[in-house]
């Protein structure tokens, strides 16, 4: 195995000068690190945490460090990687394995370098690494305990796997707390994703019609970061209940196909395929400008447009024109890939704090208690969610109401009425 | 049993042209009557609806009507009722036992009497007729397919009765539907509890500091609604999760004891009592308005203000005026019973559609499946919920996106990677 | 001269107690009041007040009389007049000439009796004194200092009788200072139109295309207020730099013939006439509402939409249902009168605080410099308009920053560089 | 004189890409090139333009040579200059002087420099051309038309040199136009300050408290922004009328001591000096974040910091690291410099577009007025606002409402009444 694949173990510094200051608003993550360090419960556990390699995923990795874990950290995105965070991680001695713009070959090389360490806990951002070990590492199942997953396209595809009875150790949704979920999809993508695209464009929200495909957690802070940017957001969502919340926020709902032909920007975010397609395409206004914030470049059909396109052109960092044949210019921001890491630094850390918080405590529940879960997708135990949550206000000096024993016994019970 | 007990049924014109216009904004509604007309699905069943006796809930009445239920009805809160509402629903021959400003007695006199009927399904908003049965009228327990309750507070006593073995028949909440909870409980508890407090006082909500105890659907509503008439909302929560949410959400959070001392308004809607009491009235600002949006009127300690007072005034319509025994002055809105209902219409007719549709679907649903329930509290079947959200979006001419059969299948999939 | 022209001089009770409920949060005025019973600086002065006799303005008259004005009111808008006020200060022997519901024969006729007091300074909202005396009273002209104007629709009219050599004698434009332009048209307009809709409706803002008509200062506040509510709103405009700034505001921005088609609720706010007229009556949905809180009911062309229309009915209180000749239903609310002042109170005490504290001071401006004024049209001298900021300020317990002596010498100075 | 002081002239591909980015997004300014490349305006003109050297600004440079102007382009502040943009404009022959970085000496001598071309018309963002000509350059005074002042806190100072008589020629304030000041200083401002806090330090916006010093144009569009991204925002305000509208606009507001001891991150943009100084310091909370997007470094009282502190440390790109005596560390962004220039690209073109249309065209008043016109500052003719909103909106592909006949006449009638 080897000790790292990087771009440049000269950029350390500068990454532990950015890890650093990451960690100063990472209080959460930091109490339990602290924590980790007096009890080592991690002590003779390999990990395997297949992440986007970012300043917040460094202070996860020295947490999970501090309590007694071997780590190998390999990239869930080619285009996500913060080379000098690799290179902080590595001059540590953590094994690490992800260059920003590494080709797919390259991409699968790194997660199969990482699996040498034979780990007992798998982390993913994508389920990546536990499809790869389903797939063509079979013979490492008998040593995990279980796996955990860090976003919403990856608790789809592992749901839909569990559904088909081909999973084959247990995985905690640590997307789906409630101190992740509603916190890291909404303000963490919310936040981000407008950075990004103000980074690769410097455009004006203002003013601009602006198509949100998607109405989930992630749809919401796209759509009231942009509308909070003077933005007039047009959204695309499939179910019924999301669309309606959608109308009832103000937003304008509408399919994509009458969306494509108003929109100034488009932002994916939905955990599906196609979403913008061909015949979005052939009906946009003359530079349009269409990126992605969902988890996998599939979002947009990048072959249709370069079907329909005479000449791309590398126009500027992180912006292809598109030009088409009858000569209307598509931007596409970086690639298709996550705009908001690819363009930005990925979310803040105040939101990464909670989310890998709850990581963290996830994979001492595994260690402790995986054997006995079964081959299935589990929620974050509630009380991880609520330490969380309490640990996090206290870091931010907000004190909160009690009950009185008054009020606890009213809510438990029946008998008074009117 | 009497025909009815009502104000005056020569307020019957006034209220069927108000009925009218509600029906007008009710269209889920009456899909769902045109279809009960015509199969007829609930006759021979008799039904008790203690609600809210407003223009919507006559449109409800109509519809299980329509589907062949036989009905009587009572009011859930001594000063929501309608009483032009009351007389065009007795004018038509329904049996109505509800007057405005009924006393204690009276209230559940009406209750008492609406039972005669021998009902086979109970509808309550707060659970006062579930628990009258259980508690005095066991004897009709035998007959009854099951229950349905509208709101917060009732889903929270019933569980705590089911919890303690105590509930005799089985319940479902349609408060929990999500296009019951997500829309009525938000944007018209937020709506209507703004108009109410205007109708009551006339204040200025910009530049006010205006407290939301209670950060559920309905206290986000009321949050959202003051600042978007450009006050400042200071939140006041037990649950840290919920707490964590407002601070993100841009409201400051702080425990009763501080936001006591710098509120211009306070609001409650928490579902639990004695939220604003002594020690609070104690700090508050000379002139400081408070009332209630919750289900009960014991969210506000009102004993505990007269106690502190030396006098209180009617100072006009809605408003009383407690004079401290420093000279401060703390008005009270609608004695503290739901502003929403006591100073304004109620919800929105928009969103009762929404929430009266889950109602009659719901009844339906008791009526053919109640039998093989057990004796809990049952969510509404998720079909159920998207239906409703269909026919609305249908009703209001929105156009959805809709999954081609390659995204479908990917959802589906977890073959696929990066 | 009569003494009073009143629906009920019984209502006295309830008005007063109203008016104190006002008075209350109005502590600017009171200010300036308590000041005025010290130095009664209006002896011996009559003064027409035309104004909507809401109990906001009750506690002008009160505030001028308390600075030995005498005082004649009268109603500027014929469904405004609230019957109790006007009886409440009738019954402390103010002449007051007002009529909720009065035809346009009485509206004139009580004016011209209230001019029988000989003013020396008008009070108006919408100059129809000033264009009243200037027609048939000019024999008044002799003795009137000044005026003063309340609303921007009047100030347009003055300006045009000015700059036509017109205007006989000095007006001061009480609606373009900045105390009272950008709080009450914006604040006060905002709120209480909403207001007034829901009062007229219960209509549900959340989802609803709202067309708002002007995007001056009362525009902007309906539109942020009907989005504060959940509302999408269009704007239709007609002046570049306007309609630019509703754009990058994130609205939508479109010509009446294209927001006609897709609004569900539309308000004017123009002080021009025939904002609304047929060719947008032909092309509205079925059961759009339409309404108007600009100043004159001709913002919306009425009898074009009767003309339309196959029958007329009185729906509820303040809508009427016109069935046009296709069956398609427009609603008119309130006769297309200000719907703030005609379904709800019209603007909270909070603002009208400021308004009537830049009257009462600028009718003492005009005492004190009326005769040497041009007849020209002026704008609230700079000084009341600071006093009545900071007077608000202090009323409301807030303290602002000061400047340092460094920091006012840099703000004067030229020399220092970068 | 020399051709050019750049950083670089190898990076001039780069920066042309990015101008022609930019130069997509400010379709109102090409639309005035193509008609100056016709017309010729400024044939024989020499103009010095001491502006953010910035991608927009080369839009600019080209339109003015497009008129036939002579160019010398120097910076207006020492961290803003994009040397890539520098070099292109270079490599085009434009006579160019700013190195991004360049002490204050350098800074001067780039001025003095670029006075070398001989200027008839003076362009400024800032001021400090006019002033370094009126001081020690007044021999060139003779030949100057005139001057254009692009920025608040230039203007501030020409008023304070006019209102001294010190003005030698006159000036055109283009930042006071309704088409710059309204949508550069609010939406411009407002997102580039917001996009280079986040691009300085990855912070979390919602859940911070930040206070926002000056509730001009500036500070509202960063007040509105930063509350658009879930920021609790207080304002510190030193005049009564914007205070109470930032009350109004929900906002706390609060002098500077009190905010101080609140704020998680400070941001200055009043125009004037020490707003922030050692009192304010000695009170903040450990970790707060302090920036300035005001013209000049002087908001900030970065030698009282700097006295206060035991140690200053580059924690990372544009983040120092003061830590005082008693060990809590305050954050300093960009030097106390622009933060929206030094940490981001400055105002988004579609804003640049307007405020640099507006100085093109008042180039060309200049010339053909400037001989004309008094030594005073000047406000933009209203027809070039005008000209400048329909220009924005046509290319926006916006219709807006047009006056019928009947309608343009009644706003100009006075004797249609109620």
């Amino acid at each position: 195995m080897r000790d790292y694949i990087i771009k440049d173990i000269g950029l350390a510094e500068a990454g532990e000068q950015r890890i650093e200051w990451s960690r100063r608003h990472m209080p959460v993550l930091q109490k339990i690190r602290e924590q980790f360090e007096k009890e080592r419960p991690l002590e003779g556990i390999n990990v395997v945490a297949c992440l986007h390699v970012t300043v917040e995923t460094a202070n996860l990795i020295h947490t999970l460090k501090a309590g007694g874990a071997g780590i190998a950290l390999t990239a869930s995105n080619p285009l996500s990687t913060q080379d000098d965070v690799a290179a902080a991680l590595a001059s540590e001695g953590i094994k690490v394995f992800a260059i920003r713009g590494e080709n797919e070959e390259q991409y699968y090389e790194c997660i199969e370098e990482a699996l040498k360490i034979k780990p007992h806990v798998t982390l993913d951002d994508g389920a990546d690494t536990i499809a790869l070990i389903h797939s063509k590492h079979q013979e490492l199942i008998g040593d995990i305990k279980g796996g955990c997953e860090e976003t919403t396209t990856g608790v789809i595809r592992l749901r839909a796997m569990a559904a088909d009875g081909a999973l084959k150790y247990p995985v905690i949704a640590v997307n789906d707390a409630e101190t992740k979920m509603m916190f890291d999809n909404r303000y963490g993508t919310g936040q981000s994703t407008v950075h990004g695209i103000m980074n690769a464009t410097n455009i004006l929200f203002a003013g601009k019609t602006i198509v949100v495909a998607g109405y989930g957690w992630c749809g919401r802070g796209i759509a009231s970061r942009s509308r909070g940017f003077g933005g007039n957001v047009v959204i695309v969502e499939v179910e019924p209940r999301k669309a309606l919340e959608a109308v009832m926020d103000g937003f304008r709902v509408m399919p994509m196909t009458e969306a494509a032909k108003i929109g100034d920007l488009f932002i994916t975010v939905t955990g599906d395929i196609s979403v913008i397609r061909k015949e979005h395409f052939q009906v946009m206004k003359d530079q349009a400008i269409v990126c992605n914030s969902g988890h996998f470049n599939v979002e947009i059909d990048i072959p249709a447009l370069t079907e329909l396109s005479s000449q791309v052109n590398q126009i500027k960092n992180d912006v292809q024109e598109y030009v088409l044949k009858d000569n209307r210019r598509i931007y596409l921001l970086a690639e298709g890939r996550l705009v908001n890491l690819a363009s930005a630094f990925g979310h803040p850390p105040e939101v990464m704090d909670m989310s890998f918080a709850n990581q963290a405590l996830a994979v001492r529940y595994i260690n402790e208690k995986g054997k006995s879960l079964e081959n299935q997708v589990y929620r974050v135990p509630v009380e991880i969610d609520n330490r969380v949550a309490k640990l996090k206000l206290g870091a931010m000096g907000i004190e909160i109401e009690t009950l009185t024993e008054e009020q606890d016994r009213y809510l438990h019970s029946w008998t008074l009425g009117t």
